[in-house]
C-alpha cells in the first residue's frame, strides 16, 4: 500500500505553462524560419545570461515605477540584487557597453526567453519568449527601413501573406515636433523627454484601449474608469488637445501622401523637420527595394509605450481578425515591434550610441497562426510503432525497429507491457501514423503486418457505424519481411 | 562632454557568460544533431518553466543537504520559496505527476537551461544546457539498452566516431549485492538506500578523483585531504572493504567475459542476481542490434554520485586525452550519463513509476569537440558585405543586397559612415568572406567590383613580406552588373 500522507503537490506557478510536443515543435519552426530570415540580413546571434545584476538591466517596463516592480529580483548569497531578464534590450546595451572591442556596426539577433512578474491573466505569461534583431553603431536610417523589410520578409516566410498584415511606422520627433508647435517642452537640455510629454506618450499609447475620447481625457485633466480609479491626466489646453488630436487622425494609407499632410500640421519646428525627413528617407529607401504601401504603412498613432525610443518606432499588425470564445470580432496586437533608441547606453558609456531594432512576440505570433491554421504540428515524433506480440521476439521487435531507424525512419518498440489494443491505443494517443505487428504466425512465414493508423482513424470516422469495418481491415496490409522498409516508405510517402 | 559620474558598470554575474556568433553557432547545430537522433527513437519534445517550488524541485544535488543549497532559490511576492531549476529530471517528475492522463510510456525529450549557484571555478558555469531524453512508465531493459543505443548513435551523428568514446555501463543492484554478501544492508524496507550504502557509493564515486587508496580510506574509518579536512568514511571492516575493492577492479572490456566474473563475485544474494540479469538482458539486447563491446562496456567503477539510480547506470568518456594549458594529458569527464530511476515520482503519486533516461552535457561536449578540432563556425551570418562609396548611391546599394538576398546569399550592407578601409576592416572582423565594391565609375560602366576578403586574408597570410602583393590585387574581380550574381554564386561555391 502506497503511503499517501505527507506526499508533495505536484503543481506549477501561476502564468507558467509546460509546452507538449506538437506545440514545441510548432515553436521550433517558427523560430528557425525566423531566424533564417534574420541571418539573411547579416544579423549574428548572441545569448546572455538569465540572470543580470538589477541596476544593470536598468527601469524600462512601462508603467513601472521602481527597477525591482514586475521583474522576478532577489537578493543573491553577496547581498547584491539579481533579477531574470525582463527583455533582449537591457542585455544587448550591457553587451554593446562590457566590450568595446566589439566591431561596430554590432547587428545582433537574441532569442530568449524573458520573464516578468506581473499579474498573469487569460492568455498572459510571466514567462516567454523574445527573438530581437538590433543594430547598434549606425544612425543611418537604412537601418530603420532595414528593420521593415526583415519584418515583411519574415511575415512573408511564415506564410502570413501581403494584405494580411501591415507594418506600421512613425517617429518619435514628430509627436515631439507638434508639442513644441503647442508651445510645449517635449525633451530636456539632456535630450530626455520631459514629463509632461511622457504622459501625452503613455496617453496617445492607450488610443487602442481607451479610444479618442478617453485618450482627450488623459491628455486633458485626467480620466476616471469604470471601477472609479483616477488617473491625472498631461493637462494640456483644448488647443493644445485638438493639434495632437488632428495629428493623431491623420489616416492616410498612402506614404507619400501621409508625409504631405504631416508637414502642413508640423510646421517648422527642428524636431518635426527632422522626423519628416527621416521618415521621408525610409520611404525612398524601401521604394527602392520594393516594399511599397502594400506593406509598410506611416501611422501617427503609433508611439510605443517605452520612454527609450528616439526616432522611428514600428508595430506589426495582424489585419485579419479572429473570433474569441464568445464569437466577437478580434484582432491581435502588434506582433513584431521596436524603433529607434540612441540613448540606451549612455547611461553605462556616458555618450550615445545610435541603434534600432526590433523583437518578434514569439509565442502571440504563434497564437495566431495557429488560430488562422496556418500551422500543425503532431504529437508524437515516431512515424512508426513496432508493437510487441510476444516476450521471447523482443530481440526481433528490436532488429526491426533498428532496420527503420537506420534508413532515417522515426520509429520506437512499444516499451510497456500490453495486448495488441493497448499498444493501439497508445499509438493513437500520440499519433503515430503507423504500427508494424509481427506474431510468431508473422515470423513463421517471414511476413509483417503493417497498420495504417491514420487512414483507420479517418475510415473510422467515416463509417465508425457499420460493423463490417471491424472486419474488412482496409487500412493494413501484410507483406514479406524484406519488403517492410520500402513498404513503409511507401505510406509514409517518402 | 559626457558626464562620467554617476555611470551604471556594466557587469556580468560570476559563473555566466555571453555567447558570441561562432559558438552559438555550434551549439546550434550540436543541439539539433542531437534532437534528430532523439527524434529518430520516437522521443517527442517538451519545455518546462526555468521557475519551479522548491519543494517541487526535491533534494536531489549530490553533497547538497538542504533543498535550498547549491541552487538560485527566492521567495515570490506569496512568499512561497521558488528557484531555478537545477536539472530536467526533477521538472520531468513534476510534469508525469501532475498529468496522468498523459499516456504512457511517456518518452519525452527536453532541452533546457539550467541553473546551479555553486562556487564558479575555471570552465565551471552556474548556467548551462541540459538535453535529455528519459522513457517513463517502462520497467523493461529494453528501454536502458536503448539509451545506450542512443548515446551510441549521438556520438556518430557528432562526427566522435566508435574507438573515441565508450559507453560505460553498471547497475546499482550489484554494488548492493555485492555490499550484502559483505553482510550490510544496502537498502531499507522502504526500498531506500541505507545511510552506509549512500556513504559508500559516494566514496566509489570519488574513484577518478581519488584513485583506490582514496576510497579505501572513505570506505574505513575516513580520509584526510590535503587541506587537512577529515571526511568520515563508512566505517567498513577491512575484510569488507576487501570485497568492494576487488568487485571495482574487474577491469574486463569484454561484456560476455564481465559478467561471467561477476557472477562469481555476487554469489546468490537477491539483489545482485537481479542486476546480473538486467546487465544480461541489455547484453542481449545490444547485441541482437549490433551494438557491441567496441561501443558499449560494463565498468563496474560506474556508479554516479545521485542517490536516486536504482538499476542501470550509465556514463560516456571520450577515450581521447587533451592537452591543458601546461602541456599536461587529461581527459573530458562524462559527456552524456544517466540511469534507471523508479522511485522519483514516488514522493508526488506514492507509488513507484519506472524510468530511465539520460541527459547530454551539451556545453561539456561542445567544449570537447572544439578542443579536437571537430567544430569551427564562422564570426558572421553574412556572406556578402556592400560597401558604400558614395552617399548618393544608397538606393544603389539597396538594391543589390536586396538581389543577394532574395537568391538567399546572407549579404549586408555597411551601415555606418567611413572609408574603405574601415568597411574591410569591419568584414575581416566578423569574417565575411565577399565584399562588393561599387563606386559612380563602376555605376557608370555598369560595374560591380568582388572582393574575396578569404581568399585576400589566405595570401596576405602566406606572401604578407611583398609589397607586389598590395598592388596585385589578386583576389578580387570586376565583372558586369548584370553578371554579379552568378559570379558570388560561384566564388562562394554555390
Amino acid at each position: 500500500m502506497p503511503e499517501n500522507h505527507n506526499l508533495c503537490t505536484p503543481r506549477i506557478l501561476k502564468g507558467f505553462r509546460d509546452i507538449f510536443s506538437h506545440e514545441y515543435q510548432a515553436r521550433r519552426w517558427l523560430i528557425s524560419t525566423v531566424e533564417k530570415v534574420y541571418e539573411r540580413y547579416g544579423f549574428a546571434p548572441i545569448e546572455t545570461p538569465a540572470l543580470e545584476y538589477v541596476d544593470v538591466l536598468g527601469k524600462y517596463l512601462p508603467e513601472c515605477d521602481t527597477a525591482e516592480e514586475g521583474i522576478f529580483a532577489f537578493r543573491d548569497r553577496d547581498k547584491e540584487w539579481i533579477a531574470l531578464r525582463y527583455d533582449l534590450t537591457a542585455p544587448l546595451s550591457r553587451v554593446v557597453s562590457l566590450y568595446p572591442e566589439l566591431p561596430r556596426p554590432f547587428r545582433r539577433y537574441q532569442l530568449g526567453v524573458v520573464w516578468r512578474d506581473e499579474k498573469p491573466g487569460l492568455g498572459r505569461f510571466r514567462e516567454f519568449y523574445q527573438l530581437d534583431i538590433d543594430t547598434v553603431g549606425s544612425a543611418s536610417m537604412q537601418a530603420d527601413a532595414e528593420v521593415c523589410c526583415v519584418i515583411c520578409d519574415v511575415m512573408e516566410a511564415l506564410g502570413i501573406a501581403i494584405g494580411e498584415f501591415m507594418v506600421k511606422v512613425s517617429n518619435r520627433k514628430i509627436l515631439n515636433g507638434i508639442l513644441e508647435k503647442a508651445g510645449i517642452a517635449a525633451v530636456n537640455e539632456k535630450g530626455e523627454l520631459t514629463p509632461i510629454a511622457m504622459t501625452t506618450l503613455r496617453a496617445v499609447d492607450k488610443l487602442d484601449r481607451l479610444g479618442m475620447p478617453g485618450v482627450i481625457e488623459l491628455l486633458g485633466p485626467g480620466r476616471k474608469d469604470e471601477s472609479g480609479d483616477f488617473t491625472k491626466g498631461a493637462g494640456l489646453t483644448p488647443p493644445q488637445i485638438d493639434m495632437i488630436v488632428n495629428f493623431l487622425n491623420l489616416n492616410i494609407p498612402q506614404r507619400e501622401n501621409f508625409l504631405q499632410e504631416l508637414r502642413k500640421l508640423v510646421g517648422d519646428t527642428k524636431s518635426g523637420q527632422e522626423g519628416i525627413q527621416e521618415l521621408t528617407d525610409m520611404d525612398n529607401l524601401l521604394r527602392a527595394v520594393g516594399y511599397l504601401d502594400d506593406r509598410v504603412m506611416f501611422d501617427a498613432t503609433i508611439v510605443r509605450g517605452l520612454s527609450y525610443y528616439t526616432g522611428p518606432v514600428f508595430e506589426t499588425v495582424l489585419t485579419k481578425p479572429y473570433r474569441d470564445e464568445k464569437g466577437n470580432e478580434r484582432f491581435f496586437g502588434s506582433v513584431f515591434s521596436g524603433g529607434r533608441y540612441d540613448g540606451l547606453v549612455e547611461r553605462f558609456l556616458g555618450q550615445k550610441v545610435p541603434a534600432t531594432g526590433a523583437s518578434i512576440g514569439v509565442d502571440r505570433i504563434l497564437e495566431a497562426m495557429k488560430c488562422f491554421g496556418k500551422i500543425k504540428m503532431p504529437k508524437a515524433t515516431s512515424q512508426v510503432l513496432v508493437t510487441t506480440m510476444d516476450a521471447n521476439l523482443t530481440a526481433e521487435y528490436q532488429k526491426l525497429v533498428f532496420e527503420l531507424r537506420r534508413a532515417g525512419i522515426r520509429a520506437e518498440v512499444y516499451l510497456d507491457k500490453g495486448g495488441l489494443k493497448k499498444q493501439l491505443k497508445y499509438a493513437d494517443a500520440w499519433d503515430i501514423p503507423l504500427a508494424v505487428i509481427v506474431g510468431s504466425d508473422e515470423i513463421a512465414k517471414q511476413q509483417v503486418t503493417i497498420k495504417d493508423l491514420q487512414r483507420g482513424r479517418q475510415l473510422a470516422q467515416e463509417i465508425k457505424d457499420r460493423e463490417e469495418w471491424r472486419k474488412g481491415q482496409p487500412a493494413q496490409v501484410t507483406v514479406a519481411r524484406d519488403q517492410m522498409l520500402s513498404t513503409i516508405q511507401q505510406m509514409l510517402g517518402n
